[in-house]
This record gives structure tokens, sequence and C-alpha cells, in this order.
């Protein structure tokens, strides 16, 4: 058990830092006296400091040791503990200062270019598959989206053409000269997926599959990081820190929309997190608005508004035929309406200082 | 009772429009005629379409009568009632194709312009007003904020200067020529509000106040209506109806940020809402960055992100000195940094093809 | 102005309490300095404690003075601040540490015995109130619930009998000897409300309309207080609190649903609410099962569930005829549903250790 | 791609069933016409309903058609598609109308008897889980809950003991004759988990992660199914399906708390899940109220709560000493507490007629 007992101590060793102990109203003497005890025998130090109503105590002192006290919040006469470390350390600011940038072969994703990544929902034929790359790259895609393995709601849909679908993705790749991203939903998977991948997606549904994301971690290749769909933007940056934790910093975040209680949209985008997560984190960021608002006609809108508010990048949905498609066709822009929409955003990314 | 049931019976008589009955699977035939009876006996017409699985009755007809059918969900063998109908009538693009514009003295909201409503959160001082209102006019304002009667959420926090802080603002008004726009919250308080602003506003938190709803209804003024924490697009078009209904055609529609899990903002601004609610409605659409992202550092960055989206104006929380503001300072520009906002969003406007 | 600003001062001098100044991870030395003399110039101790990464300065002393310092989270190199007491006072169990009960003519809110009201969404007629009215009270209700002004999204919809439907309460009142509770949605109307009725009834869409509240603290009349639909417990706690500081103590918490993303239900009853409301308060805290969950055939079980979680009382939809019914049919009991539900929660009460 | 395209076609043949098409307000007689011929072509049949101001287009048939009309949401004049049907097809009560059980050795879940799985967020060490598990069988709980492979937010806390720990709940289940349940993360060790669990638990985070599901639905080995944060019911019944479209039908649903706007408590315990899946579903369903809380202190009212909804058992954390636990200690009931509490759980157990 010792041996277990130190590696959990090693595993642990940087989870919270400073910390605020919240006694409730009218504790005791005692029961301050067994928390500063319980600090104290951890090796930290406690800062008793006794309000008009309240008595906090401040936990300072080497951040190996905190998880000993975290579970102190059930000691009697304890209200509360409030963490005030961001939890996050290499996807922070305080990790990296300046802007991280991602190569995908020859762009950079995260500097003065804006990249857009354009393709299918899901990759359905090589005829299908190569009208729609060859329309977007005319458009001015640099980046070609397509699903091989789909996660779906319904064990009844269509899950994807696997690695037929991977192949016709590379093949797309040689004929145009766009980067190829697609998602990978297993661990199993990974290795496949990645041999024919430029950017491994990871879905928004497996945001918290921890063992996938430290699969991804240790390839060396650039992961694409949807938001979970109720993820918090802290949630969504620790995510980010099991892929860098796993030696992998190529890291691209991704916000597509989050689940709120609204009907008349499918998701809710939440631009809020594009300068939010640029200010907390050094990754770049890009938006997905067509998952994030789920209906084509909104997407122009909210892509020139996702730019506006200082995303990187966006992958957006375009099928040669969106009322006949296998999956989002709701969503999906047809390839005319889609070379419309590049052009205002060009203007829009010009005003921001930079290149589409 | 007769008097009143006719009353009734005129009073709703638009409420919802066409509408399915979705029986159970495995209704029983005399289910499925009773309910067509009851439909016929509302002196509307039954459609029975019988699926493989379960059977839908559509009801069409005169819309005065919907109401008698509403509550039949309760009936033996029904599933649930779905209205298919917009509930809003003049509210929506229905009712009005083209885009409407509210005029607000010599000005337009609606139009080619784009307009910023700036000022303090609430109106502490002539000083504190004056100079907030000459250093936003300065910088391209066209409209003056400040609260006069406040909302807070304790009743031991600052609640306004009431009166007193409409003539500070009405003589703001005289000594810059901004015009003004100020909260009401008390169906009391109407009249004398209505005196002294040029647009009134209905705060978030009274969207669904409906006694109040209905007496700025009936008042010859524009009205700003703050979109709810937590109110569908449809709820909130529904409190433009309402206002609409009373007689005052002339409402702007502002988002400010739903309320959702994510802890580190204060508010999520829902971009999404500004491009649908002008799809399903002719009314013009202004943001609230402030409370909307509720933090001054990312203000900016909603505040382009808005106007890309589509909206026709912003409201903005500026004061002089936000770090002893009375209220929402945290999420206050200074005048200098909203003049230095105001030179971007010119140039997002400029590509949107709309003034500023 | 002076005046104004010691009026002001008066008036939040309770606003907040203990709070903890996080700086931003490598704060210079002297925006620690300018921190701390804010904090003191405002008459308040400051603490500085430096942790490994962040400083955090405790702020406490007279709470008179918090509000002096609540907005320095705009000066240079502050994170954030944390506010460490809750706001509310006089509805928190430091204040008041025993169990509050609330006196409604002979009965008693919040004792040994849980109290039933029930009856219909809406007075509709003499005939439908005083047969449900004689119906709830032989299955053992002893409040009589009615809407006479009514809340309804849309402006088209039957919006109560108003005066004529407070006269049919009476009445039934007189005739059953059940009490009555019943909504009050406008400032100007609360006096004939308050004529009529035993309980006053502040709806979930006006529970932040807090001019209402404030006039119905100087009513000395008991005051079911819904919860807001999207409002946090500590947010539904300061409503009580409005109607406490000014000067009504008899408030009834009511937990009527909150709104999440979930579809299949109307609302999502919250039971979590119930202990934590007794934990946080000593006011009494009653459930909704009608509008909590917005379907009739789940209405029973989440009223056995509410009283095992601990409430005081429910509050029922009832309606002799739920297919007929003007609003709220689909969420309504009949009476023999009622009366078998009832003979369920009397054994649910007796494990409870209380009547019914 | 021919053989691609059958393959399809099978994979998809059941996702939707009946649908309404809702044709825009002013549709064209020609675009009405454009769709009736698509749902034609698909092998369909479209009935078309004209409203006074929308037409409506009931589409019915040969359900493995479906897919081919899903997208026509994009043609010009639709303005949206309302699914009918319910998409989950084994889990519905339409396919089964009596009540499922599952079983776990000699134990029935589902029937008469409530059953409690109790134990420690995580087995930290023989000890501890030893003794948890002698005193929690004490008390009456028949199933030993621990955690070998934990997910947790944070790469640098602790992850579990993996497959020592699972040999440890092996001999834990030897010594003392409760049965086991333990979450299964990643699809590369659901062979080794199966080999010594007798309940395989899949965590929220998992609850769409539809590799694992899959894996999953071809051993024969009953599944406890968790909730996602922000799943509807339909979501989670959808990932039952995908159990049970693999074969196993053995699916135990447990509710365990949702994400809502509310910050005092962890999650929020969504209580109307229980009679609303047991309505939707055959399958017996259990509730989670340690990590619906979040909270010991709440646990018993929400544990009383959970099983007069109607619950078929509960899933507790104990632990034998919370304040050092090395996860999940606030919200952990120590021996004590849970022995106390399993005596009230009996009496309302009673009262449900059920044993416990």
């Amino acid at each position: 058990m010792l041996t277990l007992y130190r590696q959990r101590k090693k595993s642990i060793r940087e989870e919270v830092g400073e910390m605020i102990v919240v006694m409730v109203n009218g504790a005791k003497e005692e029961q301050i006296d067994d928390v500063v005890r319980r600090v104290e025998n951890a090796g930290l130090q406690a800062h008793v400091s006794r309000g008009m109503e309240q008595t906090l105590i401040g936990v300072v002192g080497d951040k190996r040791n905190y998880p000993e006290v975290l579970s102190l919040e059930v000691m009697p006469g304890v209200e509360k503990i409030i963490p005030i470390l961001q939890p996050f350390k290499m996807a922070s600011r305080s990790f990296k200062q300046e802007d991280s940038s991602v190569k995908v072969g020859n762009l950079v994703i995260g500097g003065d270019t804006i990249h857009i990544m354009a393709g299918p929902c899901a990759v359905e034929s090589r005829e299908q598959l190569f009208e729609t790359a060859w329309q977007v790259k005319e458009a001015g895609a640099t980046i070609l989206r397509g699903g091989a393995f789909k996660p779906r709601t319904s064990p009844y849909s269509f899950q994807g053409l696997e690695e037929e679908g991977l192949k016709l993705l590379a093949e797309a790749r040689e004929a145009t000269g766009l980067y190829i991203v697609t998602e990978v939903m297993d661990t199993r998977t990974v290795e496949v997926v990645n041999e024919y991948t430029d950017i491994i997606q990871i879905g928004a549904r497996n945001m918290q599959n921890f063992v996938l994301l430290k699969e991804v971690s240790s390839v060396n290749k650039p992961v694409l990081l949807k938001r979970g769909l109720s993820a918090t933007i802290e949630e969504w940056l620790m995510a980010a820190e099991y892929i860098m934790a796993g030696g992998n910093h190529n890291v691209i975040m991704c916000e597509r929309g989050i689940r709120s209680f609204d009907t008349y949209t499918r998701n809710t985008l939440d631009l809020c997190a594009i300068p939010v997560v640029k200010h907390l984190s050094h990754l770049p960021v890009v938006a997905d608005p067509s998952h994030g608002i789920g209906k084509w006609r909104f997407v122009p809108a909210m892509s020139r508004a996702a730019i506006a508010s200082g995303a990187d990048g966006l992958i957006i949905e375009v099928h040669v035929s969106p009322e006949t498609a296998w999956c989002d066709g709701p969503q999906s822009l047809n390839p005319v309406k889609f070379a419309a929409m590049m052009a205002d955003l060009r203007n829009i990314a010009k005003v921001m200082g930079k290149n589409l």
C-alpha cells in the first residue's frame, strides 16, 4: 500500500494551490484549532483571520501537500473551502505569457492568418467529398473537415465510413492540397486516425473522456479540442491540460455551442468564451458556428461575430447538397453560400488586422 | 358568469394556431373518437392521420376556438399536444415583412446607423453624470444611459436617486444634446419616468412583469425591452407582443446575456439571439455587452461581435472612475477605453455597411 | 448631493461582509500597496497573505464600509473579489437559529402539521371554484388556491377574473372554512388582494420585482414567495430579505421548479432546494409539484418526494374538469386523483413525524 | 461505394418515425409540391394539411426510409421538421409494457426490494475498503461501490488504483458477500473490469462515449448507466438503447444530478427524472444523491425523497473517514450517519410497499 500511496502523492502533486477555509458563523475555538492542526500536520501553514462574523483560515505552502487538506470541508465547524488558484497550469497565461500558435503543415493557427476549416459533417462518398473539397478550397478554406467515425445519439443512425472514410480524406488532401481534420472517438483508433489526418479532433461528447485525452497526449499531432456541451471554461482548459500534461502542447481550443434552456437553436454558441479563453490561456481558439447555432441561415452572422470576437479560425459544415446530406444537413451551407460568406469574413478579418 | 365567459372568449381569441394532437402508441378507437368529438364541438376540424405506431390528429379552423381544446392533453389516450404556430403576431415577420425602425428624436434605431447608448450604471451625482455624458458624446455615443431607479438583488444596496436622478438626466440632455434612456420598475412611476426620458427601459428582471408591460404599452415612447435572464426567444418576443398589443409599436429588443452554468462570466451574452430575432421579427435589436459578459476587459470584443452579428446598436456602461462606482464598476469602461473601443467599432460597422 | 450620499451610505450599510481580494499572478508590489491603501482609506483593515503564486488580501472591519471597496475589482493587478459572508441577514439561520413558523388564521405553517394548499390555477366561475373547494377540503386540504390575477405569457390569454375572482374566493372561504392563497402582480392591487386573501402569493416571474416585494413587506399578512425560474437559492433568500427588511417576517418559501435544458417536463422541480433552504434559513418551505413538473401524471410522485425531503407543505393544482380548464389543465389533478394522492401523502408525513 | 450505401441504409433503418414538415407562412405551391415529391421519391406518403396560416405535411410510411427526408429542413419554403415518435425502441414502454428487473447474483433490481449500493468514491487501500464494506453491509447495503479507475477533472489528481483496486474489490466481495459495482472508462479495460465486477458502471462523463457503450453492450453483465451532466431524458434513454441494441438488456438507469445555474450545491439531483423514466421506459432506475447534491449533510433528505419518488435503489458514498478521503470527502457519509439514514429509508420504503 505504501507504494501506492507514494504514487498517489506524486500523481496529484499540483492539483490545487492557495485555498481559504471558511468556518461557520459561531465556530468554536477548538474547531478552529482542529483545522489549523490538520493543515499544519500536512506540512502547510494556516493563517487565521477572525472577521466580525466568520473566521477564515488561509492555507499556503507546498502545493504537493494540498490534497491532504482538501477533504477537511467535512470537519465540524467548517462551512466551505474556496480554492483560489486556477487548476490548469501549462494551459494558463501564467505558464506562458505570449500567444501560442499551432503548426499544421505549413499553416500556422493562432497567428496573423485566420484559417477556415470546411467540409461535410460526414464523409459519404468520394464524389461528395471531392466536390465539396474543391469548392471550399476555391472559396479560400485551407483545411478540409469530414467525419469518418461519427458520434451519433442513436445507435440506428449512420456511424461513418470508418477507415474507408479516412482513406478518402487522405486522397482528397493529395488531390487538393487541403489539410485534414477528422474526429477520433476511440483509444483503439487513435493510431489509424493519426496515420491519415493532420489535426485530430476530440468531439464535444468526449471532452472529458480522459483516457482518450491521455491517448492523444502522446501523439505528435495537433489536437482540435471541442468544448463539452455543458463544460465550464475551467473544465475545458483542464481537458487541454490533460493533453499538454502528456506531452502534446499542440492544442487548438474549439467553442462549438453550449446547451441552454432555449429551444429555437440547436445550441448556443458562446462567443464570450473566445476572449475569456484568450485571456486565461495562451492557446489558439477557433469557433464552430455550424454546430454552435445549428441552422445554416444563421451561420454567416455567427461566423462574422466569432472573428470579430477574436477567434483564430472557424470550422464550418459545407455540403454540396445539404438537403440530401446523411447528417447535419440543416446546419450545412452549400458551396455558393459558403463562398459568399467567405467574402464577408475577409473584410471582418482585415478590420481585425488579420489575413484570411 | 355568462358575461365573464364571453369576455374570456374575447381576451384569449388568438393565443394559438394550428396544433397537432399526438395519441399514445396503442390509443383505442374510442379515445381517438372522443378527441375528434371535443375538437368538433369546439367548432374546429380534426384531421386524423394514422401512422405505423401513433395516430396524429391535426386541428385546424378558427383560432378563436383553439383555447377550447388546449387542455385536451389530459384526455385518456392523448400523449401530448404540439402547437405549430408562433404565438406572437404583431412582433412577427409574418405580420410585417420589412424591418421596423424606432425614432428617438431625430435618431433612427434600426436603420443605416448604429447607435451607441453609453453612461453609468446609476446616476450618482451631477458631476459624475455630466462628466461621463460629455466624454461618451465626444467618443460618438448618441444616447445617454443612467439608472435613477435601480433593481438591486439586496434591499441594503443603493436603490438609485429616483426623481432627483431623472432631473439630472434631463439636465444632462439639455447640456449635451444626448438623448436619454433610463429604467422604469414600477407602474406607479411610469408617468414620471416618461416625463423625463426619451426611451423607457424595461429591465431583465421585469421582462415578464406583465402589468408593467401593459402600462408602458399605452405610453407614446420607445421602449427598450431587455431579455429576461432565462427567457426563451419566444417568451421575449411575447413580452414585446404585450407592449405592441397595447398600442405601442416602438419596441427595441435588447439582448443582455442569459444565465448559464458557467461561473467565470457574470452572464453569457447570447449573440445567437441577434440574427434569430431579426429572422423571426421585424423589430430592431441592440446588445448590452456590459451586463452580457460582466467584466470590462471583455466588453470591446463582445461589442465588436455584436455589431458583426447584426445588432442595430449597443448599450454600454461607462463610468469616469469605475473603481469607485456605486454599482457595476467591474463591468464599466472608463472614458479612455470607451473611446478606443469606438474607433474599432466604426471599422466593423463600415464592413457591415452601416454608419456609426 | 451630500444628503444623497449619506442616504446611500445608510441604505447599503450591510450589503457584504468579509471578502478576499485575489491579486493576479505576478502582481506588483505597488499594486498591492494601492489596494491596501484603498481598503484602509475606507476605514477597513487589509490582511496581506503572500502565497507561492498569488497574493490574497483579506478585508475585515465595519461592514458599513464594505461598499467602498466593492469596485476595486477594476484596480490594476486585481484578479477578482470573493465575498465570503451570505448577503441575507434576517432570513438566515445565523439571525434566528430555531425554525420559524407562519400563522394563517388558526393554522401553523412550519410546525408539526403539513398543510396542503389546493385548488384551480384560475378562478373561472362560482360553480367551478366551489365544487373544487368542497372536494379538496373533503380530501384534507386546509387552504384554497385560485388565481384572480393571472400572469400569462401571452397578452391574448385569459388574464383572470380580477376583483370578481377575489370575491368568489372570499365567498368560498366563508362557505368551506378553507383559508385562501392568491397571487398579487401589481403594487396597485396589493391593497385589494390583501383585503380578501389570507396568504399573498408572489409568483415566480415577480420574485425580483423589487417594488412589489417592498409593497408586500409593509402588509401584515403571510407571503408565499415562489422561487424564480432561474433564481439561485441565494437570490431567492435575498427576495425574502426584501420582504423581511420592510417589516413582514411572515414569509413562506415555495420551490416551484427551475428552468433546465430538458424539454420533456415543463420545469424541473428542484427538491435539493428544500433541505438547503432549511439549512441556510429558518423560514418554512413548501413545494409546488404541479408547476414543478408540469404534468398531472407525475404530481403524486413529486408530492411524496417533496414531503420526504422535508417540505412543510404543498400547493397543488386541482380542477373539477382538467380537460376543460382555462389554464394549466395538463398539470391539474381531478378531485378523485387528488384524494387518492392525499392518502399516500399521509403515510409519508407519518414517517416524517408529522401530521397531515 | 454501393456496398457502403447499403450498409448505411441498414444501419440507420429505424432512426425516426412519424414526422411533420411545417412550411413557412406564405410558402408557395411549388415549394409544397417539391417537398411532397421528395417525400414520395423516398417511398413515403405525404399528407398535406392546409391551415389558415401555415401548411403542414405529415409524413408516414416505412421508417427505414425516413432518413432520406430528414434533411429536407433546408428546402426552400420549409420552416422546420417536427419528429413525433420517440427515437428509443427497446428501452421504451411500447416495446415492453411490464417493468424490467435486472438480476445481480441472487438480487433483483427493479422488483419489490430496494437495493442500496454503498462504499467509498475510490478504493484507497485494503483497510479502508474492507472496513467500509463491513460497515455498510451491517447497515443493510447489498452492493459495494468503489472506484478503481477514476475520471478526474484534473490530470494531477489521483486516478485510481486500477487493477490493484479491482482485486481489492473482489476480495471484499469474497469476505463480505456484498456484490460489486465499479466504473469502466476505457474500451480496453472492459474485459478486466468485467472479470472482477458484478455491475459495470458507465459514468456521467461517458454517457455519450458511444464506443464504450457498444463495448459493454456485448458483455453479459448488468450495466449501471449514469445520466450525463446535461443529458436530456431522451438522450439518456438513447444511451441505454445503444447498450440494448448490442444485445445487453440488463441496463439500470442512474440519475446523479444535472448541471444547473445554481452554485450552492455541486449538482442538482433531478428527481423528476425518476417517475418520467419509469413512465417512458420499463428499465429500473436508481438515484445517486451523493453526487446529486454533493454535500453529505443533505444526502439523507435526498435519499428519502428519491425512494418516495419511486427509485428502485440508491448508490451512496460512504467513507470510514470522510475528512481524509482521497476524493469526494465532502459528499461522503461516515458509517454512523449512513446507518442512521438506513433506518429512515426503511420506513419510507415500507410506505412505498417495498422492502429494504
